[in-house]
């Protein structure tokens, strides 16, 4: 605090430009994790803490995340890993749950419960079996918001029973996920029952002219329902994030 | 006919190889147009005589082959026809209806009116306002294969209201069209509806990441429906000449 | 009433099939307004009225739609309007008002002023001038939600000093619109410095390989930033709608 | 049946939109196959029941899936089964066939042969010997639609000898089926030669320039024969149910 | 050539590399024609005179480049000319031929007759009549080379009679160039026919996802036809230069 | 003949249409290779026999066309051929020549040398070292065709040393093959060195923005050289191909 | 300074983040030039003021950013002017020059003339007369970075006489711009012949394949001079602006 | 030299012409190495000597290259070099190091080192981890190319913390070289930083619709910072080099 005091008394008499100020100041709030940063004030800047992006990094590395962002009270989510990775973790965490499907890790913590009406509503939606684990990894982002997670599988552009079947459900959502691939249509049908924010969520299922997943983004993109964006292919994460932080809001409201 | 019977003596003899034989003989099955020759041997091939694509012809060329097919007892179909075009030939085929939406000009000639049960029948689908210009020009291409044609407007897949207050007429077609550009959803909507054939028209409409129709083309191709085909962009031509093409084989068999 | 009470007994006997009622019975909830349907329900399902696309459209359509929708007590909002429609309207409507930037048309109705701490509060960011069209568009669409709404212009991914300077203003947002043409880079710069929903729209500002704004469309998708949504490129109604329904979401719980 | 007439009284009452009448009801035509459902409504809706996609699928899904098929004197087609699945359930279905190179499982029912003049006529075209798998995908979906399947194997462009030995065959089909890759060219050529319609299926064979199959698919997309649709790439299924669906509607109409 | 012995001189002795003493040699080859220079060398290192590209080119230093060429013997021809340009200049150049649908000026000099079995045979070869202005520029081209040139128009794809009824003239070419835009087949076809090599030309010519003639190109790239080259889009220059220059290869050693 | 006289008269009496007696004339010009057909009479109609594409054909297969193809005294050509087919095939014909870089499998006939004056003269030129598989098979592909072939490796465009110290062959070609990948401009730097045609051969070696060869390819089709046609990414074969049909076209008129 | 001071205070107490001080800190640094801000301090950051792009912004806008950097001593460039905005402007500022070709306006000060030895050297080369447009813009910007600027018109890489004509002064620059369409493969011709750095403009110059300059930008990402790197297509400004930041840094050392 | 003296005799006599004349001349400035030639000229023509690209080349190959660059007293560098290639050359070359992340193999001189102040600066800068491999091999050259190297990893856009912290090491810079993947923003918000140039080099790093670095590509090509160029999608090599060739340049002249 010292050095910070003497550098402000530099910026006042003009020795110093703020920007100069800026960077010489030492950054109380970032971990040092070895080789990847954690950046612990993330939480207040951004609604939620860092997510680790599991792929690439050793166990070592993401032990020493874990415990840090622990440390600090902080719910834990990784994601892409693999099952060796988790098989290792898991032993280190016994708390943290590893979705192989979703291949995520999410570590909560007991006192993050909040009263029930608190509580955000997600609900995703999938196409079709293949996009289950793009939906996983929505899912278990949603979760790790905080969100009460709901999901509705296999609903068909061509014959959408399940989704009419889920009506009320879907409709007492703050904020859906819809992960579909092929030609990307079920978010406008989603769309345009609910008066709901819909995240579209791409994948790179199919095949011929699905082009890995930019069939399904260019109809979400064009979708003619207002209510839908977009993030990128496979993005089950992103999606998730975006919905269950529209849900906290909403429910942070309530 | 003397002159075919010495090829082929030669033919017999020899003399000359069956390519050469065909190459020489002179076809007597096109009429020669002008510019353009006017294969009246195409409607025992096709089914259909051919069709006058106007764009880049002079009226005077037109003219001629107008003249050609109706002295040979064949509808006149032409497409892509400005308005000067058809004004002008309006004059001199004062049977001729000239479609202003659809750029088209047809002439039906009176003896063509088949029995009843012997018409096909083509149901024509639009997503919205915009694709009227396409719809027009596969509505006047389905008349002209001697279809019964009827259309369901402004069907949006967030709201498809007016698609299931049309059930039943749908599913009495022979084959349905689908107009649509966007995301080029419709068709799955519908093909799920139907047990006859859906062609898919994606139309350029739109705008942004729609890539004039690529998106559209795009999500039909991917389209999760197994009875829907698909044809070129703005290819309402081609979607109706593809369902009046069904419809009558369907209805001759009736 | 009587009819509908005949289908369900028809349908209770098992005359009919439940998707043969629902197509029988005659939508109540559809208001004809000549070439273009009304959906009158849809304020219902998806939380907001039916928005006019102007373009293509003659002025005595868009006069029944918008007579159509207030005499239901509903806002109006008409987008892609040319001047030339404007001015008619104009005439017809003085209370409506035109922003010929954002080429929109708005019909507000004086008893929908929301007590204050019920109005969600969405940003506009542009990253350059030309970005201007985009983003008039989607602030038309957001006040139009009921959105009370601030815009920061020109702030550029090299030189974020307006950005910074307005970081009270945009960290008590609900949600924010991020307007941005050639790389796309500015929707990440946002995201990072608030906790709120980030809507990016990409505009086909811009030359050479930024092809009609898909650079900055990938960007987008591409971005690093967890709470960034995407839309069509140019769809700055998109943007606006979506931030303003995550806004009244929010803004109704509180 | 019940819990059906109480809530049509409250339909008929107004206390429930129809909507809402339709998505509480339970739906007694969909089967639970465990993971996956089974539309057995689809039959009298789209004209064949469900086609089962294999890859990905447990042999156990499938089972259930199959049993219920046959249970309701359905015939069973899977598609993209692998020779393990086929293994295993080879054993438990004896009568069911399985085409390696079209990889599918095909389990026709003894009392489905129709009397021969009411048999739609398919005929299957490919370019090459490598479009063969997707040639067989299509030929064992045609016939599991009932139609009579000829194959004319290798018909290159440049040495169309084997389409004109074949055309009698050719032009007595009811729809063709034409598989090619490379530049696409042959569906024009065939289509030129008969009064049918016509399926091109762009297959992802090829180097180069051919990206995938996407030469193909343009080439077919732009054919100058007006009878040409196209469906996805490598979509054998899709250009063998569609032929197999109009097959069926001429041959019905017989 | 005294400065050029100085040169040569430092060159022996080692006090310049051969590359500096190249480029101080002032190249006596190079007439300057204004804005832009003459390269009268390359008749001897090409075969053929420098053509000129009239786009954006004033008529006062286009008439600069004619005199030189003429000055040296050499034939004139300029592509891409405008009705404008073309005017001006057959004003000042009377023997100058004007084709206004090729849009190219070409100034034949009388002693250029070759006897005439050494006169090169091309034959160009379109699809339908929208190839024709980039027919008649590889037509100007072929003739400016020296080479006889025959045209077969119109030769569809889907019904090639006109083909067939010129095949001896097709066959007797030493080189073939085929134009033609949508699918891009034609040259397959004709390619299969011949014994010559066959340029192929694609054309721009098209709508929906023939993507301003990629689709013709890629068609024509992908080719079954082991003789087809290809050159860019709309280039009948290019093409109408490599077969005239094949035909004059051919023909020079006759 | 007997057949054929028959069929002759009945074409004579208008009992057959030209067509349909062509189709069913048995072809005598196809021999049956089994799977596939060998098209004998290829050779007279394109100037040499068929090629045989080894990939997906069993050794057996080839075995039948490569017996078929001598018997008539034509030379054989296989490409893409594994190095397991080779071994086989090398056994069963020990004349055979397998170039393993190239992939190809060639068996000479030894009464096919033809006087020195009648070769015809190709040259390819590579760019790089990892060019040379396509240009083995567009040196052996040539080399069938009968023609002498030189080769310049590993030229660059930046520093065109190799070139140059090898003008005097290179201008005295026929024909010459450039194989290029990363930028493609080796064609160009060629083309303008040369008076005779010049195929360019895109390869898809390189990485990033090469795209597969695609960058390559756009740049030899942009070429500013007049002399330079393209062929496929990766075709050595028809590199190879077009160069020797060009150099025999000339070489036999000399 | 008395605001500054107590924010100070107050960070130091730790009241304030050092993030929300920088943001409340007014900064003095950023003129308020109406629509547009004109950032003064960015010559300090970058090197250079802040160029103004021209295109969309009134005169009266521009005038006033003019006079804020004439103020500050600072030499003004505005690129992509119109004729128009052009002649107001130069009635109001008589020092400026327009560059009608280069569509750019630039007011040097007259106090800005270095010594001569430290002055950086720019050549800027072009490939064709329509690549002057660009190559103008980005000599005028190199010129206003201070550097010297030669130019090389019109070298094709097919015949590059005019570049080995004028290798000495090419070597004697500290960087080099190469400008050019079509293929883009001068760019990798010039850089095998300089030992300083190569910047790249592609330009949208071209026709059929050349993608509006994708194919010269593919081309020079892909060029195998390692020297060479790569601005946006048709981006004279900003190859001036680099290459001319280069020559300032050298010449600035000696 | 005989040879030489007697070449330039007959050019001066114009028995040859100045080309004939450099293409007989034996170049004595190129090594034989076997497969592939050493250009040993290349260093006083491009400033730097001959990279080896490793990828398919052989150990002895290599091992040949490399003496006789170090026989001429020329620093080695290979690139794309496996672990293979590295272990055996390493037993051959003990002063060689080998980076097995960025896979180069570089052997430096002792005699290379400079005294300090002409030592060139470059800075490199990653977005994530796995930019690493770009970024070693880019600083594995620019260390061969005689610079200091610093490097600042793992800065993100959306949390720039470690680039304000290194804000005086990054200005203090010759040249910065900027590595990353996805949205590619990185370059924008270093190049609004520093005043010198900004080499920015996109990575395949990401998924979905990063497509491989093209988004990254088109990020960069489009940045608003003026100071940056950009090289191939992960050409770590290429922008090593500009960097050391423009810090070379600063320092020489320092």
């Amino acid at each position: 605090m010292h050095e910070l005091k003497r550098l402000a008394e530099r910026l006042v008499a003009g020795d110093l430009s703020a920007e100069e100020f800026l960077c010489r100041r030492k950054s109380p709030e970032i971990a040092d994790g070895g080789d990847a940063q954690v950046d612990l004030d993330r939480s207040r800047r951004c609604g939620f803490p860092e997510v680790v992006f599991a792929q690439g990094k050793t166990v070592e590395a993401m032990e020493k995340i874990f415990k840090a962002l622990i440390g600090h009270g902080l719910d834990v989510l990784a994601t892409r890993m693999s099952a060796e990775q988790a098989v290792e973790l898991g032993r280190k965490f016994p708390d943290g749950c590893h979705n192989p499907i979703g291949r995520t890790f999410r570590i909560p913590l007991s006192d993050q419960q909040p009263p029930d009406d608190c509580t955000g509503r997600v609900t995703i939606v999938t196409a079709g079996t293949s996009d289950l684990p793009v939906a996983e990894e929505a899912r278990e982002t949603a979760l790790w918001t905080g969100a009460e997670v709901n999901t509705i599988l296999d609903v068909g552009v061509a014959g959408p029973h399940r989704l009419t079947a889920n009506l009320p459900q879907l409709r007492g959502s703050d904020a859906v996920v819809v992960v579909a691939g092929m030609e990307g249509a079920l978010p406008s049908v989603v769309g345009g029952h609910v008066a709901c924010p819909v995240i579209a969520v791409p994948t790179s299922v199919g095949y011929g002219a699905s082009f890995g997943g930019v069939a399904a983004l260019l109809g979400m993109l064009n979708s003619c329902a207002s209510n839908v964006s977009v993030v990128n292919i496979d993005a089950g994460f992103k999606g998730g994030y975006v919905a269950g932080l529209i849900a906290k809001k909403v429910a942070e409201a309530r």
